[in-house]
Order: C-alpha cells, then structure tokens, then sequence
C-alpha cells in the first residue's frame, strides 16, 4: 500500500514544484525549486493564478499535483472492504474529482509554516472526507434533493437513501478515525487540537449549525446577517479548519494560527459569495451541479441583497484581506496561499 | 457549569457506592466502601444483579447514580446554543433516557484497571452520542422506518427527517470534539487511542457496516455467520468500544485490555440475542420501541435460525465467557462489570 502510494506520488509529481510529497531529496529539491520562486505579482485574475510563464509561480501544476496526492493519498486511506456496496458508495463520491481546495490550503499551511506536509495529508484528507458527506448529505431528498454532483449523479441516486445517509455517516467517522491513526511524527496534543477543530468546524457550530440554518431560511426573506451566519458556518469553517489544522500539525506559533484563521475565514466567505455569483452566471455544465438552484428555490444569495456587481466588490474585499493576512510571512514561501485565496476569489466553477 | 455538574453529581451520589464523581474524599469514600463489598454469588438472574441486600453489590443504586452521573455531564456537554432547532432535536434524543449502558461499562471499565472515572467521562458521553446518533439515523424512514423509540415518537416524527439527519450528524462530530476537548489529566496518547477505538466502531468496520449487512439481509434467508457479522457490528463494536476506552482512559496494560476487549465482544454478542429474544417475547410497552418489529419485516434472528430456548443458551453461554474474562481482577472492583454482564444476559428491557 506504501509502495503503491509512493510510486503513484511520484507519478503525479513530475515537475519541481510538487508539494505532498516525503522523501528527503525530494523535499531538498522543492526547497530550492521554492527558493528561485518570484511572486507574480497581478491583478487577480484567473488567468494570473494559472500563469506558467517562467519566475511566477505556477499556481495550475501545484493544484493538479496536489490533487494528485490527495486522490492517491484519500484512495490508500479507504481500501474496498467488506461491506463492498457501502464501501463503493463512500469511493464513488470521495474519489469523484474536485478541486481538492481544502487539503490543498491545508498542505499550503502547514509547508508555510516550516511543518512536513506528508505528516500533515491525512489531516488535508480527513477535510475532504468531511466536505464530500456533507455534500452526500445536503444533496439528499429530505434535504437540497438534488439529483446532480461533480458532473455525475448524486450518491442516492445511485445507492439509495438509506446508503447514502450510512455513507456519509461512516465517512465522517472515518475522518476522525484517521486523523487519530495515521498522522505519524507529530505530537499526540497537536493531532487532538487538529481533532477538536476539525470537530467544531463539522458540527452544530460549523457545517452542520450553517446547513440548519441554510433549509430555515429557504423561501424567506433573510438579512445580511443571517445570510453571513449561513456562509462563515457551512462554508467558511471547514476552509478555516483546512488551514488552521494544517498550521497546527506544521507547529505555528499560536499568534500564527490566528493570522491563518483571520486569512481562512475571509477566502471562506469569499468562496460562497463567489459560489452565489456562479450559481447565476454559469451553466449547469460548467459547474458540475445544478445552476440557477438558488433562484429556483428563491434563496437569498449575496447577488440577490446587494446586486451582481456589489457582490463581486464584496468578494475582491474579502480576498484582499485575506492576503493582507499573510503579510508577514516569507513571500515565496506564502505564494500557494495567495495564489489560492486569488483562485476562490475568481474561479469560474 | 462546573459548579452545576458537581452539584447535580453530589445529589445524584447520595450513596456509598456511587462511582462517577471527582473530589478526592468522595473517592476515597468509595474506596473505602468498595473494600467492604462482597460479591454475591448468584444465579445469573435479574434479581440478582439488582440486590439490595446488605453485603452484596447493590447494582441498582450504581446503575442509577451512574445514570444520573452521566445525563448530568450530556446536559453539561450540550449547551443549548443556536440554531435552536438543531440544539433541541440533539437534546430530545440523547437525554431520552436510556439506559446508559454504555457510559456504565466505560467508567466501570476505568476504575476496575485503577483509573479516574472523572477523566473517563467525557469518554463515556461520547459512547452515549454515539449510540443516539445511530439510533437517529437507523430510525429513518429510508432505513428502518420506526416511529416509536425509548417510549417517545422517534426524531424525524418531531423534527422532520432534515433535522433527523443533522442532528445524527452534528451528535456524531460532537462525540469525537468532546472526547479531544473535555478529556483533562489523561496523556494525550491515550486520549488520540481512544478516538480512533471510537471511530471503528462507528464507522464502515463497525456500527455503520453492520447496519448495511443487517439492511441488506432484510427479507433474505440468512445464515449464523452474516447474523453474527451483523451482530458484532450493529452491536457489540460499540460496547468493546466503551469497556476499552474505558480501560485505555485508566491506563490498562495492553494484556488487560484485550481481557476487556473479549469480555466486551461476548457481551455485545449477548445482548443483541437478548434484544432478538425480547422483540419476540415483549410488549412495545415494555420495550420503550416496536415489539415484534423483527417478525414483522421477516428478519432472520436467533430465535428464528436456533428457537428460543437455544438462543437463550447461547446468550448464557456467552455471559459466562466475558464473566470468566474478569478472573485476574480483583473481584471487589471486577464487580461492576461482573454484574452488568448479568444484566445485560438477562435483562427485560
């Protein structure tokens, strides 16, 4: 399992600039590879994210060489068990693409703060494990009844309800299991911090308090303020997790920790305010899932309360204070979160 | 809060024998009486267990202080916080009633191998959590469809399923956080053990695999190997959990908790038989849930693969090998343990 996992990481990590991956010369190679690295500076575009042009970083091959990781990494994690139904039901929504944003930022954090990013993979998988049920959840019919996810039927329409709600049980499970398990060369009161955050940023006070909240609100007129408590718990939080939980393992200093949360839950209002966008302006092909739910449903969104316009002036805000965050830090070594606050700032799906 | 527990834990440990409170002269108080205390050999009935005979052990004064001990540190641990709706269905469930069967083995198991039952309590919630959650979600109308739980319209009657899969959702995170947050005065090593002894028996290798198994065999013959599968997972992977977090919270040698680890598999085993036994010879009223749901829905079971009086065998047979598990013990402090064996093998309810 070991080998495979390795042989794979390194399959996925061609070029220089791999970041999940543990070998030492491997590391050597990426700490001078990161050393010649020069911030591009630009307007935030996607277009600026994904540059390759030589002395930028290049934003394009650390996500798809992370992602890379992270699906080798996530399909070590869940060998096929007995029972193989509910085990095929978790590999179909946990190994169905994605952007694979939340381990990304958390394997971003950790490197940033000097930490090893191998120990740092099962907390970045155990965010996607808890991001993917609470996306088997939502979708179910008692919930958003939606038929449509990642580009592929949603987990109940293949399984059945009943697998689905087990599923997504066993998956979040899982992901404090292997937090606990499989994190290796970090202090035991570090991975229970890691516990208690990924903890509260996945229950009544996270993505779940959101979610509550989120099914309340449908069909109602709601303020600013309580569209704000729906985005910071079902969005913002596990992204806040992501990063501060990835600082946590690499060792940050508590005044460290706060700056990354300050950074995360700015990218993470953004990601919603930016998903509100989408929703309205994107097809359905584009995105993956349903377009135009929000209408549908006459949820209030951030384009609905302040306007299209407005809300793109909101989200540009909140990622600029995002980045403003990460002043302090050594700028190369900072480029993969600016580089992903500018990518959930203005992505296109 | 603190102030509260204590207060409400003084009052529920009037007696002598109450085990789960944390002051220092109460302890040794208990010591004190616990050193005292005969063990009453008896046949294995309920009476038996529930004896209040002078010089035997009261199991119906620790089985009530115990619960009281233990709904004092839910309602402690579950503040009520918004969203109230969400806070609310998670307090209808889990301060139900119930038992407490699981919290009981789990400080039981802690003091019996030297442990502080304070410092396993949060351990001990975290098994109560555990089992609501499940019984939340498997009460489902996309799982077993019951209307009836604990003697109380079930979770979803009252709150709709929406909030039924939540609240299952947010119980379960919150079992995990509290166990990494509340835990004081225990080396984190073992608190980190204990999370991932918590997780498989939860998950995918434990109570959720064996509600697939158990879902899919409904309506199909089956044979004594899925029955046990599903047994040993529905059931009894949650009360190993509980015995051995219980000894691992109280810094057990590895030999004793595997001792504990068998005398849990045994009586997990047995009291799913009894539960297979009772849904056939009990009234709904009595059992607090539909009676002769199992005949209803043509489930294969014990009694219908062996008979009743076999089963019954079977559920005694078992008793005695977990009750045999507990020979090296001190029996004054293997009492507890001794005796919930006996009532779990011949309880009524």
């Amino acid at each position: 399992m070991q080998t495979q996992l390795r042989s794979l990481r390194q399959r996925a990590c061609g070029g220089a600039r791999c970041t999940a991956r543990s070998s030492a010369p491997a590391a050597a190679a990426r700490r001078s590879s990161r050393a010649q690295v020069r911030i591009h500076v630009a307007a935030p575009t996607t277009e600026a994210v994904s540059s390759s042009e030589p002395g930028t970083f290049d934003f394009k091959s650390y996500m798809e060489s992370t992602a890379a990781s992270v699906n080798a990494a996530l399909d070590a994690a869940c060998p096929s068990k007995y029972p193989e139904t509910l085990n095929e039901a978790m590999r179909y929504s946990l190994l169905a693409g994605g952007k694979r944003v939340r381990p990304a930022l958390c394997l971003a954090a950790c490197e940033m703060v000097g930490g090893d990013v191998a120990a740092a993979m099962p907390t970045a998988c155990a965010m996607e494990m808890v991001h993917t049920m609470s996306l088997i959840h939502d979708d179910l019919p008692a919930m958003d009844n939606d038929d449509f996810r990642r580009g592929r039927p949603t987990n109940h329409k293949v399984y059945g309800e009943n697998m689905a709600i087990l599923a997504g049980d066993a998956m979040l499970t899982f992901a404090f299991e292997h937090v606990a398990r499989a994190t290796k060369g970090v202090p035991a009161d570090r991975v229970l911090r890691v516990i208690a955050e990924l903890g509260r940023a996945s229950g009544a006070d996270g993505l779940v308090g959101g979610q509550v909240v989120d099914i309340q609100s449908e069909g109602k007129e709601v303020g600013l303020d309580v569209l704000r408590y729906i985005h910071e718990h079902k969005t913002a939080a596990l992204l806040e997790a992501a990063v501060v939980c990835g600082a946590i393992v690499g060792g940050a200093s508590d005044e460290d920790v706060e700056k990354l949360r300050r950074y995360a839950l700015n990218i993470g209002l953004a990601f919603q305010v930016v998903d509100d966008i989408l929703d309205i302006t994107q097809s359905t092909e584009v995105l993956g899932k349903t377009a135009a739910k929000d209408l549908a449903v006459n949820k209030t969104t951030y384009p609905k309360l302040l306007g299209l316009e407005k809300s793109r002036e909101v989200a540009e805000q909140l990622i600029s204070e995002a980045i403003a965050q990460l002043d302090g830090f050594e700028p190369a070594k900072a480029a993969p979160l600016v580089a992903l606050a500018k990518f959930i700032g203005y992505r296109q799906n």
